[in-house]
């Protein structure tokens, strides 16, 4: 159980009317709790909140007039993960999969997995079936990509960093995400903040089904998975933009952060077998 | 209002256990009302049934031992489609529409509109907004594409079609699926039946999100929008195969027909202006 | 006839052994007379001079060690060119080109004239044949594109061009090269200097293969054609980058002008019709 | 040394003037000497014959009105082979490498090199130099890919293939090819006839430059190199077509073998270490 600060502005320049959806608010699950939490547009406008889709994805909603737009979001949230031992976590079988986990198993527009299927088989097909073989695919993953901002861009698919061997988080999540569809386990993008991730940003991660659960993961290891607050849930990145706009407005200025408010020590990611941890 | 008779036949050779999940049976709809239907199995075998997503599209799951599998889909349906004059029908703006519509504007595997946004924008940007920009997009890929059987397969997309102007149904109705989205009005796939259709097989087309509904549209112009028998819908074919597959199988024989049953003519989807159908 | 100043001034740090090869040098042809030509090399090295492949290009090879390189190259140029009406000059049948022109038909890394044979095929399969269907191609591309500095990368291709509608010089020429050959007009590329270019830089431009002689045209319309030096050519940029480098080096700093240096008017390349001028 | 027949017939429908241009006449070179060739046309044409290219491509170029053609070319070809010890051939540095085989560094349209440049240094970056390296990257492609008649068409490019793991001789050779210029090494791909190929029919191999030669490699390993008669060589397919058509005709039937005439043994391609052998 751990407490975190999450904290977003944005300002834009906004230059005709313009509709913002925003997607930038701290998830309220079962096990992330959101103990507090205020959103602060200046000048004062309405937001129009909803939660979308299966998965309860919260959008705020904004209709804005030409101006300087800020967006400031903070919350406080409690998580409190389901950890369990890493052996101890099967994968599910396609026979006895709730039929709702069934399309993060599709193809999706960043996450191709019917064009790397064969490739997923031959690399991870023979491993034992579990959590270590989704590890396994991230640790291939984190090894295999540098780590480069500025490499790709928002058309940038999984298929393209499989060849290009270069990303940023949103790519890592996507190229490990369709390696897990590949080989048959439901797999999932999820945006959200990070704990300590430099440089601050809002982040990008991924989660599998296994032994009737989401598990989260981080192939990036720029972050501890029990430091990752959720905001929202997607088949990649394509349902999870922090903002999407119908208009013409431009991002000036973006600072994100988060940290512990209860100064407990998170593990290394990048250290020893970590554990299995749902929010889900 | 019609009823329809649907009829789907399929053969395969399971070489080892395999888990088949189907989509082959009719919706059933406030607008198309399932009289009766029946599946049949060959060996007698039990189907999990299940009503997926927020759009609840029907699964069957089953699994299979080695052996050669028979599955006879056949329903009768009632269709009472609500039919408007095209004229009459506007466009949603974001800013009102339903935020379940939302995930229907963000790209998707086949259907790249973030690829294909600006050549959307230049041909069809300065259309009066509505049914008949719908309609303009369909008629364009109708003009521009050849109906070529062959010419494409299952990891072709949009963007693909596009360039080499070949395709089928389902090319079709992605390119135009596509093509919406880049002008900011939400699309997606339907798979279905079709009365008529040469040769006979099972149907892929689209739905515009329109002045508050779905509205049906058949860029292959092959059947009449008022013949067509909803299966499920999608952010494209990804999510709708008729059939999905883990194991080891293979289809050995496919036959699949849609008649009317109530011998009223349907309109020859080829000529005139069509009339703004929903059955969504 | 005109003569004109070009220059080139590139620098690089130079980390390891590195060996580049330069195509800086303008080309000696019958319409293209090298006056005057100088390469200074600091620190001093000695470059070796080729010209490689049925075009004769030039190269200049150097094996540099770790060091702060500059290359500073001038040159003085008189352009005879061969111009003719446009209306007078056709096309060749593939029945009669020299066979050493065919391969300007294949498709190359840049320009996928098999991708995009039947999108040309549609857009100017009907035109009359001749120095007007390549204009026509020229203009399509030029009305179509927007010229966005940084909107592409070194793998852009045409047909990733054609869809986002964007580019720069470079890909302006390799769509127009794309659609040559795909109506069967062979087609290739050239790098040169370009007067009165804006910003100034290396230039990308394109010749077409009519009744029996390479034509000189420029999509991007940002210089007269009569103002065009010619560098190299190729069957796309894969073929004539300014520097190929095995090593680790980096571009610290590029200027490149080429200026008229008799005085002559050259007309302006956005108006009226151009002449058919050929250098080859 | 040994003597092969190679035999090709083709037949076309030509449903209206077609000019077709056929490279399928054997290579007359230094290590591989034309002792016979015989090329017959029904009904009778005349062909023309050039040798185009720094290479000498050899193309028969004819026209033709509707009816049906039939092609058959014969030859018996002397190969001399320069067969080195593998172990005693190093790689050419790009420093010293004649400009002409610089042109074969360069990505093409199907061995897109730029692309897979990380792929191949990370996978065989690190190996010692030589025709080992090469004969690495043929066995790793030999390994990855599955041979699959109808998996890839004439789009297919290496970075496809690279992803689907199928292929036939063309996709082998393109992906090796690229995997060898991504670390440095000069590679093209050669049309040509193969002994003992099953199912009988034109074969496509690669040649790597190795210090200061072309060697040949074959990575399907369907036919010894030995057994590999030469027609000629370009960058990719796209330069080696047996034939290509402006027009319209139908390819109706096509028999191609090559057979060795002096009954000697040609080694097993799966077997052992094979010899480095030369005949460009």
């Amino acid at each position: 159980m751990s407490k975190i600060d999450v904290h977003a502005d944005l300002k834009y320049e906004v230059r005709c009317e313009t509709v913002f959806l925003f997607q930038i608010a701290a998830a309220h699950t079962e096990h992330q709790t959101l103990i507090w939490e205020q959103l602060v547009l200046e000048p004062k406008l309405e937001a129009e909140r909803y939660h979308v889709g299966l998965e309860g994805n919260q959008l705020h909603r904004l209709v804005v007039q030409p101006c300087e737009l800020k967006v400031s979001y903070q919350a406080n949230v409690e998580l409190a993960p389901n950890v369990n031992r890493p052996t101890s976590v099967g994968e599910s079988n396609t026979s006895q999969m709730p039929p709702e986990v069934l399309t993060y198993l599709n193809p999706s527009r960043y996450c191709q997995s019917d064009l790397l299927a064969r490739f997923a088989f031959e690399e991870f097909g023979q491993l034992p079936r579990g959590f270590s073989r989704v590890q396994a695919i991230c640790d291939w993953v984190f090894e295999h990509l540098d780590y480069t901002p500025g490499s790709t861009n928002s058309s940038t698919t999984s298929a393209d960093v499989l060849l290009q061997r270069t990303g940023v988080c949103r790519d890592y999540a996507h190229l490990a995400i369709t390696l897990c569809r590949g080989v048959g386990i439901p797999a999932r993008y999820v945006a959200g903040y990070a704990v300590g991730l430099q440089p601050p940003d809002f982040h990008g991660f991924m989660e599998a089904f296994l032994d009737g659960q989401w598990y989260l993961f981080d192939p990036t290891k720029l972050a501890p998975v029990s430091g990752l607050v959720r905001i929202g849930v997607g088949r990649d990145a394509a349902d999870v933009s922090f903002a999407t706009l119908t208009g013409d407005a431009v991002l000036i200025d973006k600072t994100v952060w988060a940290s512990q408010s209860d100064y407990q020590n998170l593990p290394d990611p990048q250290s020893g077998g970590p554990p299995a941890v749902s929010t889900a």
